[in-house]
Protein backbone atom coordinates (compact mmCIF):
# COMPACT_ATOMS: atom_id res chain seq x y z
CA UNK A 1 0.00 0.00 0.00
CA UNK A 2 3.06 2.21 0.94
CA UNK A 3 4.47 1.78 -2.51
CA UNK A 4 1.08 2.55 -4.49
CA UNK A 5 1.00 5.80 -2.31
CA UNK A 6 4.30 6.75 -2.94
CA UNK A 7 3.76 5.96 -6.85
CA UNK A 8 0.67 7.89 -6.52
CA UNK A 9 2.48 10.88 -5.17
CA UNK A 10 5.34 10.29 -7.77
CA UNK A 11 2.61 10.97 -10.51
CA UNK A 12 1.28 13.59 -8.99
CA UNK A 13 4.65 15.45 -8.58
CA UNK A 14 5.89 14.70 -12.26
CA UNK A 15 2.43 15.94 -13.53
CA UNK A 16 2.52 19.16 -11.37
CA UNK A 17 6.09 20.10 -13.22
CA UNK A 18 5.53 19.75 -17.01
CA UNK A 19 8.44 22.30 -17.04
CA UNK A 20 10.73 19.69 -15.99
CA UNK A 21 9.28 16.90 -17.33
CA UNK A 22 8.94 18.28 -20.56
CA UNK A 23 10.87 20.66 -22.18
CA UNK A 24 8.47 21.55 -25.27
CA UNK A 25 5.94 23.01 -23.07
CA UNK A 26 8.05 25.89 -23.42
CA UNK A 27 7.80 25.83 -27.28
CA UNK A 28 11.36 26.84 -27.99
CA UNK A 29 14.20 25.10 -29.69
CA UNK A 30 17.78 24.81 -28.70
CA UNK A 31 20.39 27.22 -30.85
CA UNK A 32 23.37 27.31 -31.59
CA UNK A 33 26.09 30.61 -31.90
CA UNK A 34 29.63 30.87 -31.10
CA UNK A 35 32.12 33.83 -29.82
CA UNK A 36 34.66 33.11 -31.44
CA UNK A 37 35.83 29.40 -31.34
CA UNK A 38 33.52 28.78 -28.78
CA UNK A 39 30.36 27.39 -29.20
CA UNK A 40 27.31 27.85 -27.52
CA UNK A 41 24.07 26.75 -26.82
CA UNK A 42 21.08 29.02 -26.09
CA UNK A 43 17.76 28.62 -26.25
CA UNK A 44 14.60 30.67 -28.08
CA UNK A 45 11.35 31.02 -27.94
CA UNK A 46 9.47 32.90 -31.02
CA UNK A 47 6.95 35.71 -29.94
CA UNK A 48 3.35 34.46 -29.85
CA UNK A 49 1.67 36.01 -32.62
CA UNK A 50 -0.44 38.76 -30.70
CA UNK A 51 -2.64 39.95 -33.02
CA UNK A 52 -1.18 43.58 -33.44
CA UNK A 53 2.09 41.86 -33.92
CA UNK A 54 1.21 39.63 -36.96
CA UNK A 55 3.49 40.63 -40.03
CA UNK A 56 6.11 42.49 -38.40
CA UNK A 57 9.01 41.96 -36.48
CA UNK A 58 8.75 42.02 -32.33
CA UNK A 59 11.19 43.11 -29.68
CA UNK A 60 13.36 41.05 -28.15
CA UNK A 61 14.49 40.16 -24.69
CA UNK A 62 17.39 38.26 -23.92
CA UNK A 63 17.84 36.24 -20.16
CA UNK A 64 20.70 35.64 -18.79
CA UNK A 65 21.53 32.75 -16.31
CA UNK A 66 22.63 32.07 -13.11
CA UNK A 67 25.44 30.84 -11.85
CA UNK A 68 24.89 26.85 -13.10
CA UNK A 69 24.52 27.85 -16.48
CA UNK A 70 21.31 28.01 -18.75
CA UNK A 71 18.38 25.64 -17.23
CA UNK A 72 14.71 25.21 -16.88
CA UNK A 73 14.15 28.36 -14.99
CA UNK A 74 15.35 30.53 -17.77
CA UNK A 75 13.41 28.71 -20.09
CA UNK A 76 10.75 28.99 -18.39
CA UNK A 77 11.05 32.74 -18.08
CA UNK A 78 11.84 32.94 -22.11
CA UNK A 79 8.26 31.24 -22.44
CA UNK A 80 6.62 33.61 -20.18
CA UNK A 81 8.07 36.56 -22.06
CA UNK A 82 6.98 35.00 -25.28
CA UNK A 83 3.38 35.12 -23.88
CA UNK A 84 4.03 38.63 -23.86
CA UNK A 85 4.00 39.09 -27.63
CA UNK A 86 8.38 39.23 -27.40
CA UNK A 87 10.88 37.09 -29.03
CA UNK A 88 12.57 35.84 -26.02
CA UNK A 89 16.36 34.40 -26.12
CA UNK A 90 17.87 32.46 -23.04
CA UNK A 91 21.64 33.11 -24.04
CA UNK A 92 24.75 30.68 -23.00
CA UNK A 93 27.71 32.03 -21.00
CA UNK A 94 29.49 29.55 -20.61
CA UNK A 95 29.64 27.24 -23.67
CA UNK A 96 27.72 24.48 -25.36
CA UNK A 97 27.56 21.68 -22.16
CA UNK A 98 29.42 23.59 -20.27
CA UNK A 99 26.23 23.37 -17.20
CA UNK A 100 28.12 22.89 -13.92
CA UNK A 101 26.52 20.42 -11.47
CA UNK A 102 27.06 21.62 -8.01
CA UNK A 103 27.96 24.86 -6.80
CA UNK A 104 31.53 24.33 -6.41
CA UNK A 105 32.17 23.81 -9.89
CA UNK A 106 29.52 26.83 -10.80
CA UNK A 107 31.37 28.91 -8.81
CA UNK A 108 34.20 28.38 -10.30
CA UNK A 109 33.17 28.51 -13.88
CA UNK A 110 30.84 32.13 -12.86
CA UNK A 111 34.39 33.67 -11.54
CA UNK A 112 35.87 32.76 -15.07
CA UNK A 113 33.72 36.11 -16.06
CA UNK A 114 32.97 38.29 -12.90
CA UNK A 115 36.91 38.69 -13.07
CA UNK A 116 37.08 38.96 -16.90
CA UNK A 117 34.88 41.57 -17.26
CA UNK A 118 36.10 42.28 -21.19
CA UNK A 119 35.74 38.61 -21.08
CA UNK A 120 32.37 38.62 -19.94
CA UNK A 121 31.10 41.58 -22.08
CA UNK A 122 32.45 39.92 -25.56
CA UNK A 123 30.29 36.58 -24.54
CA UNK A 124 27.44 38.19 -24.03
CA UNK A 125 27.69 40.92 -26.83
CA UNK A 126 27.98 37.81 -28.82
CA UNK A 127 25.11 37.02 -27.89
CA UNK A 128 22.82 40.10 -28.58
CA UNK A 129 24.83 40.25 -32.12
CA UNK A 130 23.29 36.76 -33.02
CA UNK A 131 20.09 37.96 -31.85
CA UNK A 132 19.78 41.40 -33.29
CA UNK A 133 20.45 39.67 -36.31
CA UNK A 134 17.55 36.72 -36.40
CA UNK A 135 14.17 37.29 -39.06
CA UNK A 136 11.49 38.46 -36.82
CA UNK A 137 13.43 40.57 -34.65
CA UNK A 138 12.93 44.36 -34.58
CA UNK A 139 16.65 44.81 -33.77
CA UNK A 140 16.40 48.58 -32.46
CA UNK A 141 14.00 47.22 -29.73
CA UNK A 142 16.26 45.25 -27.18
CA UNK A 143 16.17 44.42 -23.28
CA UNK A 144 18.38 42.01 -21.65
CA UNK A 145 17.63 40.65 -17.87
CA UNK A 146 19.62 38.48 -15.80
CA UNK A 147 19.07 36.65 -12.50
CA UNK A 148 22.17 36.59 -9.99
CA UNK A 149 24.95 36.06 -12.25
CA UNK A 150 22.84 36.56 -15.32
CA UNK A 151 22.51 40.07 -13.60
CA UNK A 152 25.65 40.53 -13.22
CA UNK A 153 26.36 39.93 -17.26
CA UNK A 154 23.63 42.08 -17.86
CA UNK A 155 24.87 45.05 -16.36
CA UNK A 156 28.38 44.37 -18.12
CA UNK A 157 26.61 44.45 -21.40
CA UNK A 158 25.09 47.78 -20.03
CA UNK A 159 28.98 48.72 -18.87
CA UNK A 160 30.28 48.27 -22.33
CA UNK A 161 28.08 50.71 -23.60
CA UNK A 162 25.57 48.58 -25.50
CA UNK A 163 22.75 49.92 -27.49
CA UNK A 164 20.12 47.91 -25.94
CA UNK A 165 16.83 50.02 -24.39
CA UNK A 166 17.28 48.44 -21.13
CA UNK A 167 18.94 46.43 -18.75
CA UNK A 168 16.95 44.78 -15.54
CA UNK A 169 18.88 42.81 -13.10
CA UNK A 170 17.21 39.98 -10.36
CA UNK A 171 18.68 39.66 -7.00
CA UNK A 172 21.99 40.20 -9.30
CA UNK A 173 25.82 41.13 -8.54
CA UNK A 174 26.16 44.29 -8.45
CA UNK A 175 29.78 44.77 -8.44
CA UNK A 176 32.17 44.67 -11.44
CA UNK A 177 36.17 44.79 -12.00
CA UNK A 178 35.77 47.71 -14.27
CA UNK A 179 33.02 50.14 -13.33
CA UNK A 180 32.28 52.97 -15.50
CA UNK A 181 33.73 56.40 -14.46
CA UNK A 182 32.32 59.25 -16.64
CA UNK A 183 29.08 60.24 -17.99
CA UNK A 184 28.08 59.09 -21.42
CA UNK A 185 28.98 55.69 -21.39
CA UNK A 186 25.91 53.82 -20.26
CA UNK A 187 23.25 53.56 -23.34
CA UNK A 188 20.60 51.45 -21.72
CA UNK A 189 18.03 52.02 -19.32
CA UNK A 190 18.94 49.79 -16.03
CA UNK A 191 16.45 48.20 -13.24
CA UNK A 192 17.79 46.57 -10.74
CA UNK A 193 15.82 44.85 -8.52
CA UNK A 194 17.24 43.78 -5.45
CA UNK A 195 16.48 41.46 -2.17
CA UNK A 196 17.13 43.40 0.87
CA UNK A 197 18.76 41.14 3.53
CA UNK A 198 20.77 39.41 0.61
CA UNK A 199 24.06 38.57 2.54
CA UNK A 200 25.84 37.94 -1.42
CA UNK A 201 25.17 41.40 -2.71
CA UNK A 202 25.41 43.69 0.26
CA UNK A 203 23.96 47.17 1.01
CA UNK A 204 27.97 48.70 0.25
CA UNK A 205 27.34 46.71 -3.08
CA UNK A 206 24.27 48.89 -3.37
CA UNK A 207 25.39 52.37 -2.66
CA UNK A 208 28.39 50.98 -4.69
CA UNK A 209 26.33 51.09 -8.06
CA UNK A 210 24.29 53.59 -6.95
CA UNK A 211 27.73 55.95 -6.66
CA UNK A 212 28.60 54.46 -9.98
CA UNK A 213 25.44 54.98 -11.97
CA UNK A 214 25.58 58.46 -10.88
CA UNK A 215 29.21 58.85 -12.34
CA UNK A 216 27.83 57.29 -15.86
CA UNK A 217 25.10 59.75 -15.13
CA UNK A 218 22.58 56.77 -16.30
CA UNK A 219 19.08 56.43 -16.15
CA UNK A 220 18.14 54.33 -13.40
CA UNK A 221 15.47 52.53 -10.84
CA UNK A 222 16.41 50.62 -7.75
CA UNK A 223 14.09 49.02 -6.13
CA UNK A 224 14.91 47.15 -2.50
CA UNK A 225 12.28 44.56 -1.00
CA UNK A 226 12.08 43.65 2.90
CA UNK A 227 12.81 40.20 3.49
CA UNK A 228 14.15 38.80 0.67
CA UNK A 229 17.69 37.42 -0.12
CA UNK A 230 19.13 36.02 -3.05
CA UNK A 231 17.45 33.97 -5.66
CA UNK A 232 14.36 35.43 -4.59
CA UNK A 233 12.26 34.78 -7.82
CA UNK A 234 13.21 30.83 -7.65
CA UNK A 235 10.66 28.67 -6.46
CA UNK A 236 13.12 25.93 -5.80
CA UNK A 237 15.32 28.11 -3.58
CA UNK A 238 13.11 26.97 -0.74
CA UNK A 239 11.39 28.75 1.97
CA UNK A 240 14.12 30.23 4.72
CA UNK A 241 15.62 33.78 4.17
CA UNK A 242 18.31 32.41 7.21
CA UNK A 243 20.21 30.37 4.50
CA UNK A 244 20.60 33.50 2.52
CA UNK A 245 19.25 32.01 -0.64
CA UNK A 246 15.03 31.52 -0.49
CA UNK A 247 11.56 32.37 -2.77
CA UNK A 248 9.94 35.58 -1.82
CA UNK A 249 6.65 35.10 -3.47
CA UNK A 250 5.94 39.32 -2.68
CA UNK A 251 9.27 40.44 -4.19
CA UNK A 252 8.70 37.99 -7.52
CA UNK A 253 5.50 39.13 -8.17
CA UNK A 254 6.34 42.82 -7.60
CA UNK A 255 9.18 42.78 -9.67
CA UNK A 256 7.82 40.62 -12.47
CA UNK A 257 4.91 43.31 -12.49
CA UNK A 258 7.56 45.66 -12.55
CA UNK A 259 9.26 44.60 -15.23
CA UNK A 260 6.21 43.90 -17.39
CA UNK A 261 5.75 47.58 -16.87
CA UNK A 262 9.04 48.23 -18.43
CA UNK A 263 9.27 46.21 -21.36
CA UNK A 264 5.88 47.75 -22.26
CA UNK A 265 7.69 51.42 -21.71
CA UNK A 266 10.89 50.75 -23.16
CA UNK A 267 9.75 48.54 -26.09
CA UNK A 268 5.80 48.99 -26.53
CA UNK B 1 -4.71 93.11 -31.84
CA UNK B 2 -1.70 92.26 -29.06
CA UNK B 3 -4.84 92.69 -26.36
CA UNK B 4 -7.05 90.33 -27.67
CA UNK B 5 -4.21 87.43 -28.34
CA UNK B 6 -3.05 87.86 -24.72
CA UNK B 7 -6.96 87.82 -23.63
CA UNK B 8 -7.22 84.53 -25.76
CA UNK B 9 -4.10 83.11 -24.07
CA UNK B 10 -5.26 83.78 -21.08
CA UNK B 11 -8.61 82.09 -21.34
CA UNK B 12 -7.11 79.26 -22.84
CA UNK B 13 -4.74 79.12 -19.89
CA UNK B 14 -7.76 79.34 -17.07
CA UNK B 15 -9.73 76.70 -18.64
CA UNK B 16 -6.61 74.58 -18.88
CA UNK B 17 -6.69 74.43 -15.26
CA UNK B 18 -9.86 73.79 -13.96
CA UNK B 19 -8.31 72.21 -10.76
CA UNK B 20 -7.34 76.08 -9.86
CA UNK B 21 -10.02 77.94 -11.24
CA UNK B 22 -12.78 76.01 -9.47
CA UNK B 23 -12.08 73.67 -6.52
CA UNK B 24 -15.54 71.74 -6.87
CA UNK B 25 -13.86 69.98 -9.93
CA UNK B 26 -12.20 67.62 -7.37
CA UNK B 27 -15.77 66.73 -6.19
CA UNK B 28 -14.88 66.82 -2.66
CA UNK B 29 -16.03 68.63 0.42
CA UNK B 30 -13.90 70.68 3.43
CA UNK B 31 -14.15 68.56 6.54
CA UNK B 32 -14.36 69.81 10.26
CA UNK B 33 -12.27 67.70 12.93
CA UNK B 34 -10.25 68.00 15.69
CA UNK B 35 -6.85 67.09 17.73
CA UNK B 36 -8.27 67.76 21.36
CA UNK B 37 -8.65 71.89 21.17
CA UNK B 38 -7.61 72.08 17.57
CA UNK B 39 -9.43 72.29 14.92
CA UNK B 40 -8.48 70.91 11.62
CA UNK B 41 -10.01 71.12 7.98
CA UNK B 42 -9.43 68.24 6.38
CA UNK B 43 -10.64 67.57 2.63
CA UNK B 44 -13.07 64.28 1.50
CA UNK B 45 -13.41 62.96 -1.38
CA UNK B 46 -15.91 60.00 -1.82
CA UNK B 47 -15.31 56.68 -3.56
CA UNK B 48 -16.60 56.54 -6.82
CA UNK B 49 -19.33 54.27 -7.11
CA UNK B 50 -17.84 51.66 -9.05
CA UNK B 51 -20.17 49.20 -10.02
CA UNK B 52 -18.80 46.26 -7.45
CA UNK B 53 -18.70 48.74 -4.58
CA UNK B 54 -22.12 49.68 -4.62
CA UNK B 55 -23.75 49.61 -1.46
CA UNK B 56 -20.72 48.31 0.73
CA UNK B 57 -18.20 50.50 2.63
CA UNK B 58 -15.50 51.26 0.42
CA UNK B 59 -11.37 51.48 1.56
CA UNK B 60 -9.54 54.59 2.54
CA UNK B 61 -6.62 56.30 1.69
CA UNK B 62 -5.70 59.53 3.25
CA UNK B 63 -3.40 61.72 1.90
CA UNK B 64 -0.75 64.00 4.36
CA UNK B 65 0.22 67.32 2.63
CA UNK B 66 3.82 69.41 2.22
CA UNK B 67 4.89 71.75 4.11
CA UNK B 68 2.99 74.34 2.54
CA UNK B 69 -0.41 72.89 4.07
CA UNK B 70 -3.81 71.30 2.41
CA UNK B 71 -3.77 72.68 -0.86
CA UNK B 72 -4.91 71.95 -4.70
CA UNK B 73 -2.52 69.47 -5.06
CA UNK B 74 -3.37 67.16 -1.97
CA UNK B 75 -7.25 67.65 -3.54
CA UNK B 76 -6.25 66.98 -6.43
CA UNK B 77 -4.82 62.92 -5.38
CA UNK B 78 -7.98 62.60 -3.35
CA UNK B 79 -9.80 63.03 -6.79
CA UNK B 80 -7.61 60.51 -8.45
CA UNK B 81 -8.01 58.18 -5.33
CA UNK B 82 -11.62 57.78 -5.42
CA UNK B 83 -12.29 57.67 -8.95
CA UNK B 84 -10.05 54.46 -8.47
CA UNK B 85 -12.63 53.74 -5.89
CA UNK B 86 -11.41 54.63 -2.61
CA UNK B 87 -12.62 57.33 -0.36
CA UNK B 88 -10.23 59.71 -0.16
CA UNK B 89 -9.26 61.69 2.69
CA UNK B 90 -6.43 64.43 2.70
CA UNK B 91 -5.78 65.46 6.09
CA UNK B 92 -4.35 69.19 7.85
CA UNK B 93 -1.87 68.56 10.09
CA UNK B 94 -1.42 72.29 10.58
CA UNK B 95 -5.11 73.36 12.03
CA UNK B 96 -8.18 75.26 10.23
CA UNK B 97 -6.68 78.50 7.96
CA UNK B 98 -2.77 77.82 8.68
CA UNK B 99 -1.65 77.69 5.10
CA UNK B 100 1.89 78.80 5.47
CA UNK B 101 2.27 81.45 2.74
CA UNK B 102 6.22 81.34 1.90
CA UNK B 103 8.88 78.70 2.09
CA UNK B 104 10.57 80.64 5.20
CA UNK B 105 6.59 80.16 6.92
CA UNK B 106 6.25 76.67 5.59
CA UNK B 107 9.44 75.03 7.45
CA UNK B 108 8.83 77.07 10.45
CA UNK B 109 5.51 75.02 10.72
CA UNK B 110 6.46 71.89 9.22
CA UNK B 111 9.64 72.27 11.98
CA UNK B 112 7.05 72.45 15.07
CA UNK B 113 6.13 68.20 14.04
CA UNK B 114 9.16 66.73 12.45
CA UNK B 115 11.16 67.90 15.69
CA UNK B 116 7.79 66.72 18.06
CA UNK B 117 7.09 62.84 17.14
CA UNK B 118 4.53 62.94 19.64
CA UNK B 119 2.88 65.54 18.64
CA UNK B 120 2.97 64.63 14.91
CA UNK B 121 2.03 61.35 15.67
CA UNK B 122 -1.16 62.31 18.36
CA UNK B 123 -1.98 64.97 15.23
CA UNK B 124 -2.30 62.63 12.45
CA UNK B 125 -3.79 59.78 14.93
CA UNK B 126 -6.59 61.97 14.90
CA UNK B 127 -7.39 62.34 11.74
CA UNK B 128 -7.00 58.34 11.17
CA UNK B 129 -9.63 58.32 13.89
CA UNK B 130 -11.56 60.47 12.34
CA UNK B 131 -11.71 59.00 8.77
CA UNK B 132 -12.56 55.34 9.98
CA UNK B 133 -15.63 56.55 11.64
CA UNK B 134 -17.10 58.02 8.98
CA UNK B 135 -19.73 56.40 7.05
CA UNK B 136 -19.22 54.65 3.72
CA UNK B 137 -15.37 53.88 4.91
CA UNK B 138 -14.19 50.12 5.87
CA UNK B 139 -12.74 50.99 8.86
CA UNK B 140 -10.00 47.61 8.49
CA UNK B 141 -9.01 48.87 5.19
CA UNK B 142 -7.05 52.30 5.37
CA UNK B 143 -3.70 53.38 3.51
CA UNK B 144 -1.76 56.57 4.23
CA UNK B 145 0.35 58.25 1.49
CA UNK B 146 2.40 61.81 1.72
CA UNK B 147 4.10 63.54 0.02
CA UNK B 148 7.94 65.76 0.71
CA UNK B 149 6.77 66.54 4.75
CA UNK B 150 3.96 64.56 4.69
CA UNK B 151 5.94 61.40 4.09
CA UNK B 152 7.69 62.21 6.98
CA UNK B 153 4.03 62.58 8.74
CA UNK B 154 3.17 58.95 7.02
CA UNK B 155 5.55 57.19 7.95
CA UNK B 156 5.54 58.50 12.14
CA UNK B 157 2.35 57.03 11.84
CA UNK B 158 3.94 53.56 11.27
CA UNK B 159 5.92 54.19 13.67
CA UNK B 160 3.70 54.95 16.12
CA UNK B 161 2.34 51.08 15.42
CA UNK B 162 -1.00 52.48 13.62
CA UNK B 163 -3.31 49.79 12.37
CA UNK B 164 -3.30 50.65 9.01
CA UNK B 165 -2.93 48.16 5.72
CA UNK B 166 -0.07 50.55 4.18
CA UNK B 167 2.43 54.10 4.19
CA UNK B 168 3.79 55.20 1.58
CA UNK B 169 5.99 57.94 1.35
CA UNK B 170 6.73 60.24 -2.56
CA UNK B 171 9.41 62.16 -1.89
CA UNK B 172 9.36 62.17 1.72
CA UNK B 173 11.38 63.19 4.45
CA UNK B 174 12.83 59.70 5.82
CA UNK B 175 14.33 61.38 9.07
CA UNK B 176 12.80 60.89 12.14
CA UNK B 177 13.98 61.89 16.28
CA UNK B 178 12.44 58.97 17.31
CA UNK B 179 13.18 55.92 15.56
CA UNK B 180 11.83 52.57 15.75
CA UNK B 181 14.19 50.28 17.88
CA UNK B 182 12.65 46.89 18.44
CA UNK B 183 10.69 44.34 16.25
CA UNK B 184 6.82 44.44 16.14
CA UNK B 185 5.80 47.75 16.70
CA UNK B 186 5.56 48.30 12.85
CA UNK B 187 2.41 46.74 11.34
CA UNK B 188 1.86 48.96 7.93
CA UNK B 189 3.44 47.88 5.08
CA UNK B 190 5.75 50.64 3.84
CA UNK B 191 6.78 51.78 0.66
CA UNK B 192 8.71 54.37 -0.35
CA UNK B 193 9.25 56.36 -3.51
CA UNK B 194 12.81 58.27 -3.56
CA UNK B 195 14.33 60.66 -6.19
CA UNK B 196 18.06 59.76 -5.93
CA UNK B 197 19.52 62.94 -6.86
CA UNK B 198 17.10 64.47 -3.47
CA UNK B 199 19.77 66.85 -1.78
CA UNK B 200 17.35 67.94 1.02
CA UNK B 201 16.81 63.28 1.74
CA UNK B 202 20.32 62.33 1.43
CA UNK B 203 21.29 58.71 0.67
CA UNK B 204 22.88 58.65 4.14
CA UNK B 205 18.82 58.92 5.33
CA UNK B 206 17.88 56.40 3.22
CA UNK B 207 20.86 53.98 4.58
CA UNK B 208 19.23 55.02 7.74
CA UNK B 209 15.55 54.23 6.93
CA UNK B 210 17.13 51.19 5.72
CA UNK B 211 18.84 50.23 8.74
CA UNK B 212 15.69 51.20 11.25
CA UNK B 213 13.42 49.27 8.86
CA UNK B 214 15.61 46.22 9.28
CA UNK B 215 15.53 46.61 12.92
CA UNK B 216 11.62 47.17 13.34
CA UNK B 217 11.45 43.52 11.26
CA UNK B 218 8.91 45.85 8.94
CA UNK B 219 7.65 44.79 5.62
CA UNK B 220 8.63 47.53 3.48
CA UNK B 221 9.98 48.38 -0.47
CA UNK B 222 11.97 51.24 -1.27
CA UNK B 223 12.90 52.71 -4.89
CA UNK B 224 15.56 55.08 -5.91
CA UNK B 225 14.92 57.01 -9.34
CA UNK B 226 18.15 58.36 -11.10
CA UNK B 227 17.90 62.02 -11.70
CA UNK B 228 14.70 62.35 -9.51
CA UNK B 229 14.98 65.41 -7.00
CA UNK B 230 12.81 66.88 -3.96
CA UNK B 231 9.11 67.42 -5.16
CA UNK B 232 9.23 64.78 -8.47
CA UNK B 233 5.52 64.21 -8.53
CA UNK B 234 4.78 67.92 -8.78
CA UNK B 235 4.51 69.59 -11.54
CA UNK B 236 4.73 73.14 -10.68
CA UNK B 237 7.85 72.54 -9.19
CA UNK B 238 9.54 73.00 -12.60
CA UNK B 239 11.98 71.54 -14.75
CA UNK B 240 15.44 72.23 -13.17
CA UNK B 241 16.62 69.41 -10.85
CA UNK B 242 20.20 71.52 -10.25
CA UNK B 243 17.51 73.68 -7.69
CA UNK B 244 17.21 70.03 -5.61
CA UNK B 245 12.93 70.89 -6.30
CA UNK B 246 11.84 69.59 -9.87
CA UNK B 247 9.21 67.56 -11.38
CA UNK B 248 10.01 64.16 -12.88
CA UNK B 249 7.69 62.85 -15.28
CA UNK B 250 9.56 59.06 -15.94
CA UNK B 251 9.40 59.07 -11.71
CA UNK B 252 5.78 60.37 -11.08
CA UNK B 253 3.98 58.25 -13.75
CA UNK B 254 6.04 54.49 -12.17
CA UNK B 255 5.98 55.54 -8.79
CA UNK B 256 1.95 56.30 -8.81
CA UNK B 257 1.78 53.15 -11.03
CA UNK B 258 3.29 51.01 -8.25
CA UNK B 259 0.88 53.26 -5.63
CA UNK B 260 -2.03 51.69 -7.80
CA UNK B 261 -0.64 48.22 -7.60
CA UNK B 262 0.15 48.26 -3.84
CA UNK B 263 -3.56 49.80 -3.02
CA UNK B 264 -5.15 46.96 -5.29
CA UNK B 265 -2.91 44.60 -3.01
CA UNK B 266 -3.42 45.39 0.33
CA UNK B 267 -7.08 47.49 0.03
CA UNK B 268 -8.20 45.32 -2.82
Amino acid sequence: MRVLTALFLSLILMTSLPARADETAFKGRDVSYHDGETELQGYWVDARNLPERDHKPAPLVMIVHQWKGLGNYEKGRAGQLASLGYNAFAVDMYGKGIRPADDKAAGAEAGKYKNDPALARRRITAALDFARAQPGVDPQKIVVIGYCFGGAMALELARSGADVRGVVTFHGDLTTKDPVTKPGVVRAKIEVHHGADDPHVTQEAVANLITEMKTADADWTLTQYAHAVHAFTQKDAGNDPSKGVAYNAEADRKSWAALVMFLKDVLG
